[in-house]
């Protein structure tokens, strides 16, 4: 077990591996070569570089892309907060294991291979205006489940979810970790007067927790959702595997910038997906200091955003590992 | 034979085939039932739907992409308007016989069929400073060649282009067709004394052809390159096979221009794929009405930002054409 208590979270945040320079130097040098003007593939150049980087070898792949979803049920959803009813959570995870949602397509499309962890969907946490969200056991647990979850022989991870209410619970964790208002949007279609209730929740959870949330987390645990301690799990757990992560939406993010409020360069092994339509996405972005490398107004979940980024991320290996250099392919370089 | 005169481009442009309504209708509808939040997949709603009305079917599919490459020499380069010497483009035409360049690995990676077309590449076009760049008889030519590159089983099409000095025909295409100033941009990478000669050399051409170039196909005759008109063919003949385009940067919008100076509707069957980093590019999309999938930095050309974007058109028809409606998957719809 790689850990039993927040204690231990801290313990594998404070020591984790970075990227290989070694590797890193040589795939600079190695794009410096390729038969294109220096800089022409833009972005994909620096994608390249990073998964070299993280993979440890020069020529980096994305052929083995692991894409799991985590799926959890929340106690706020008794405030109003949803325009799904909260059955929809297994519904949906019963859809993803007959092969009939989004994420289904997208894996396949990008040959991924697709795990789907339902967290107790019938132990809600508390609805986190009256009590925390979850025990210190609970977080714990869904934290290693998402920990585990990570193939270490993958070689590109995204974490995905599903969970009506869960964007309740990302807004107000988002609100603990940087302050300030609207952070609430309009999850998946939710009207005015439910945007308002969405809102006073927050604004009763984070009263509630008031004395416990300076620490991250402790944010998590009050005002999140087992379905995002796994996400942050398993980011944690590719970190210490070396396996390269693109970020999915504002869910996604919202687990993501816990581990960055605990150790800021946390997230160094992540790449932002898709900035997705849902409000403050890409304001949480800003503050992760991630640039996504799509931004095509989906605003679904389950990994789909980033899931649709595993293409480039491939496009990107893809030249870069199989391009021949000028002296290989008998190209004159440029003035 | 399609044409045998710019009269015949004329003729195939008055008439061109639009989408189908009733498979438009039956996408729209079906995609109103997949299990998801109204709009949730963004863009790649519109794409699907979109894809649907070109290929004339309810579930359209991306599964056997082509993409053309078209090669020509421009008499043009000397007046020391490129970063690279003339040589370069047999020389990349090589590379992409060899599979070593950036098209060739984007093309595997998305499961594209690539064809290179190289366009007399010993008789470069003439000069447009001093002469139109082509006769009558060649521009014809090279659109036929494009026309006829056209696989009509292909699902969906990418017209790319290799060829020393395109940058300079392409910007002298776009002042003609716009008028203004600011289209020469730095191409491959030319320094600052290098864009004032290209910037020279599109004023001298505009000045030149100014009789003539009213007629947007008479300024690709008198400014463009051979595979710039062939890349003008492909599109046409891409739209009367009903296959839907991809177009690329720079040089393939200025194509797709052309016709869309004859005939407003010409560009109905393309999407834009990617926002070149080449400077003018931006500005030419806008004039075509087209927002990209795509904004990544790249300014290679070779078809290489179309590619990348067929792997997002791939997963918005996989997600459209996959998935399970509520109905099928026994999930509630929302409020």
């Amino acid at each position: 077990m790689p850990f039993q208590s927040l204690g231990d979270v801290r313990a594998i945040l404070a020591k984790m591996p970075g990227p290989d320079a070694t590797a890193t130097a040589a795939a600079e040098a190695r794009n410096g070569q390729l038969t294109k003007p220096p800089g022409a593939l833009g972005r994909l150049e620096r994608v390249a570089v990073w998964m070299a980087g993280w993979q440890g070898r020069e020529k980096p792949s994305a052929a083995a892309p692991q894409i799991v979803i985590f799926a959890g049920n929340h106690g706020v959803t008794a405030k109003g907060v949803s325009a799904f009813p909260a059955e929809v959570t297994a519904q949906m995870v019963a859809n993803f294991a007959h092969g009939g949602a989004a994420i289904n397509q997208l894996a396949k499309a990008f040959g991924a291979k697709l795990d789907v962890h339902a967290l107790e969907l019938d132990r809600p946490t508390a609805d986190f205006t009256e009590a925390p969200a979850m025990t210190e056991a609970e977080v714990v647990a869904a934290l290693r489940q998402g920990f585990e979850a990570v193939d270490p022989g993958a070689d590109l991870f995204v974490a995905g979810e599903m969970g009506i209410g869960n964007t309740t619970a990302a807004a107000a964790i988002a609100t603990a970790l940087y302050g300030g208002v609207g952070w609430a949007g309009r999850g998946t279609g939710i009207d005015d007067e439910g945007l308002r209730r969405k809102e006073a929740a927050i604004a009763a959870g984070l009263e509630r927790h008031r004395a416990e949330t300076r620490d991250p987390l402790q944010v998590l645990r009050c005002l999140g959702g087992r379905e995002i301690a796994a996400m942050a799990g398993a980011i944690l757990g590719a970190r210490v595997a070396r396996v390269p992560v693109i970020l999915d939406g504002f869910i996604a993010c919202a687990a993501a910038a816990v581990l960055q409020a605990v150790t800021a360069d946390a997230l160094d092994h992540c790449i932002a997906g898709h900035q997705s339509a849902e409000g403050a996405h890409a304001r949480l972005l800003e503050k992760l200091g991630k640039e996504p490398l799509l931004a095509l107004g989906l605003r679904l979940g389950e990994g789909s955003g980033a899931a649709l980024a595993i293409g480039v991320v491939q496009g990107a290996v893809a030249c870069h590992s199989g391009m021949l250099t000028f002296a290989e392919a008998g190209v004159a370089a440029g003035a």
